[in-house]
């Protein structure tokens, strides 16, 4: 069923994810998926988390410049391809849509964020990365600074970028 | 007319800048505003540039770091406030509306990254950030960062935010 609504959601944006088309496509009963998912915004949301699961996981080789780097590298790959108008149309319609911006924060963002901070406290027991750094803020500054150049498209969004956001946060910008 | 369409988008969000309103409201001709804006969304983004202008300037110390804790400072109170809600909505409409995203652009985002950037331009011949860092990526690293607790409001956006947002840039977070 995640599949089925994972299909539809990159075929047919938001529109697409109603509990009637995913149980066509799935061949699965209406039911099920109102038992199983409060929304279809619910549904569509942790749809998405799946499909980029494996393409946005974090690599642990012990080097969180070369982590990061991976990782972010793959995300600027979705965002720049089948993903971004998706995500971009998800993020706007959030605005709003209370209930459709709690679906897609319980369902995508927090477990993403959670992961990304995990990979930093790592980095941190691992002595790469200052204790006193907030990790929560490191998020904003590299997937934010991402979803800026996807939201607000004045600067293009492609993999020098990647670079020069890594640069610029682990050695820092002063002279 | 500018002011009269900045008090309805405050007010009633973008649907309360129309032509009609917004003329009623200044006491002008509807004509007036065909032949200077070419679309109602135009009008609206130049107003609340106009409106957030002052509060939005950049300080020129002469100290980087001061002057973009100054103005990220009343750019983080100004989103919390009652620019918040209003620039969510404008952004979130944005995604699936190419005209509405090309006036905000034009009226908005751009000249306020041209700001940002020509800030931190200055603070590289002043020798106080590094002349190899692309002041366009920083700007996503700041505002965009402030941007994305805004769309996405996973980490609450408060003062102490702009304050690691700078240190984590400024210093670098290698341990």
């Amino acid at each position: 069923m995640l599949a089925a609504a994972a299909e539809q959601l990159f075929e047919h944006g938001l529109a697409g994810v109603t509990f009637e088309k995913v149980a066509l496509r799935a061949g699965a009963s209406k039911m099920t998926l109102y038992k199983w998912w409060p929304t279809p915004g619910s549904l569509a949301f942790e749809a998405y988390f799946h499909a980029v699961e494996e393409t946005l996981a974090f690599a642990d080789t012990g080097d969180i410049e070369r982590d990061l780097s991976s990782q972010l590298h793959s995300f600027v790959a979705l965002l720049t391809g089948a993903g971004g108008p998706v995500i971009a149309e998800l993020i706007g319609a959030a605005q709003s849509d209370p209930a459709l911006a709690e679906a897609f924060a319980a369902n995508y963002t927090r477990p993403r964020r959670r992961l990304a901070v995990e990979t930093l406290e790592r980095a941190k027991v691992r002595g790469q990365v200052r204790l006193d750094v907030d990790s929560e803020v490191v998020v904003d500054q590299l997937w934010g600074a991402c979803y800026h150049r996807l939201l607000l498209p004045d600067q293009p969004l492609e993999p020098p970028f990647v670079d020069a956001l890594l640069a610029n946060l682990l050695r820092g910008i002063r002279a």
